[in-house]
């Protein structure tokens, strides 16, 4: 008996993504070899097994997950790829770890152009190379149109953390110094004016980044780090309240010290939203003990991601599991929770 | 000065996802408490870190991810939490990992029914349980109706390869036996006539289960196992025809050996699919050397999971990277990759 040679792949038909590219047969094959193996092509990820085989280095292993649905996929700054890789290097880097190794799981939908699906798996790449991590196992699902808005991914990391590095919410002591990494609110309102066309705003960018070079000087700097948080949705109130919770402290902050681009507060003013309460996808806080403080802002200034690092407040041991802010005018005010409804898949 | 004690939690009054459950403010917060750690809980995921701090066996490590879109999401046999814990540790399992640890990443609909939310975390706790591994981490997104269809879930999961283990598609040697752990087409076709609505095919139920007991069994008395895989999407004819390809081996299998229940070949029938392209969730090929097969097959048997193992072919020089199948009649025919349209939203 003979054998009909393979027909050439039918990828090359399609300028959209059809369902049958999730379906396990030979267009997801043919998906493959076409818009993600020529960015994103490694030794682990060229082996298409099911799962990647890692030989970490010794110590405690940081695991982290996150789903990144942000609407619009591109915008000012960055697209919906960059922030998946930069938000998963974070979450690990602010644990203490050193990222490593990153899943990406795909779900797309049926009609979403193959030509921006190319542009965001360019960008992973891109920001992987940035940040010094291997995406080493991946997965993609199609559903139908009208059943998810063009593209979601998900990014699982894997880190292993530095020894001696105890790094948690409930070490903050009360004369703690806090320290935020820079202005605040930038990649919310990118998102909300170019979802909204306010096209007067359009100076407004994402400060999508990676901070674990920033984060990996400031360990090595400063011994007696307390705790490290990259405050993205909730903005810096939500996470000052995680801390405050977390640690059964209080914390106090002075709002004349935090820094709030002009073009970023006069958005969040026309919008009616506290820049407190909007993410941020590049910047960090960090607990430390007052007398490290200031080598602490010293060297985050010194990398990219830090410079404009600031003294932001402190932890107190009045009002416990609280957040005050202190006014210019003496006043004070509860910082709370958002409830959340402001702003809606902003990463 | 005097505070106001934070208010009750609002989810209270909500029986369905609202977008801000997904916003990282109060009410993602009254979320976790209320659906997920009642079910979740460990010492991992009370922390509510942003990543879980893992000291993992010594060993190489597997990583792996995938996200489910099953539809619907509830099913004969199983729903899409407890597909989402199995077949990840499937996918670690195959690659002789024992699977340890996954990470939970949810997309939410809003209007999703929050009691149909905590029926699926429940089951994902369940299948961890059964399937001995801890969920430590996780993330929830929520997105407008109509811009996902329901819920998705992503689990990425790691565990631990076995000192010595060396399964890969790419160590198939020609002679070696074929063995599948039981009858095929049985998750799809439970998908595919529920969502027909072909009542009077209700007998057929997913085979979605853990495969990690047998696994483990299996490579404790069988030391020559050359690979596995679990024949997921694409069913059976696509893990063949990628066990094929990626060993340069061709592959001959009898098509009277491989068991596809009555129900599920009329349904095939009715629907006009191929039982070989079907999808299988708690289902496993494994190639061992033709001096093993018989232990390899005695062993699964002692399995739930692999209570119907039976030989179904052998790995050939010839056709290199082709699987051919015989049928009753001494014909022979290709076993190709299915084009993939089919069976969309399958896992």
């Amino acid at each position: 008996m003979t054998f009909t040679p393979l027909c050439p792949s039918p990828i090359q038909h399609h300028e959209t993504v059809q369902m049958a590219h999730g379906a396990g047969g030979r267009l997801s094959q043919a998906l493959m070899q076409r818009v993600f193996m020529p960015h994103l092509s490694n030794v682990f990820l060229d082996l298409l097994d099911d799962q990647a085989k890692l030989d970490l280095p010794p110590g405690r292993t940081a695991f982290t997950t996150d789903t990144y649905v942000v609407s619009p996929v591109f915008f000012p700054g960055g697209n919906i790829g960059e922030l998946a890789v930069n938000g998963t290097v974070n979450d690990l880097s602010v644990g203490g770890a050193r990222p490593l190794y990153l899943s990406a799981g795909f779900v797309l939908e049926e009609g979403f152009s193959l030509s921006d699906l190319e542009r965001i798996v360019k960008s992973m790449a891109e920001a992987a190379r940035k940040a010094d991590v291997m995406i080493v196992t991946g997965d993609t699902k199609v559903v139908g149109r009208g059943q998810c808005d063009q593209i979601f991914i998900n990014t699982s990391g894997i880190g292993i953390i530095r020894e001696g590095s105890d790094l948690s919410c409930r070490n903050l002591q009360a004369g703690d110094t806090v320290i935020l990494s820079g202005s605040v609110g930038d990649h919310g309102m990118a998102i909300m004016t170019s979802r909204e066309g306010l096209s007067f705003q359009s100076r407004i960018k994402s400060d999508c980044a990676p901070l674990n070079a920033m984060i990996s000087s400031l360990l090595d700097a400063v011994a007696g780090v307390h705790a490290m948080r990259d405050p993205t949705r909730g903005g810096v109130a939500a996470t000052l309240n995680e801390l405050a919770a977390s640690s059964g402290k209080g914390i106090e902050i002075e709002e004349s010290a935090i820094p709030v681009k002009g073009e970023v507060r006069g958005a969040c003013e026309l919008l009616g939203i506290d820049p407190l309460h909007v993410a941020n996808e590049g910047k960090l806080i960090v607990c430390v003990p007052a007398a490290e403080a200031e080598l602490a802002v010293e060297v985050m200034r010194q990398s990219e991601a830090g410079r404009d690092a600031v003294i932001i407040g402190s932890v107190v041991g009045d009002h416990p599991g609280m957040v005050v802010m202190r006014t210019p005018f003496g006043t004070r005010r509860i910082i709370d929770l958002p409830l959340g409804e402001q702003l809606p898949r902003i990463c």
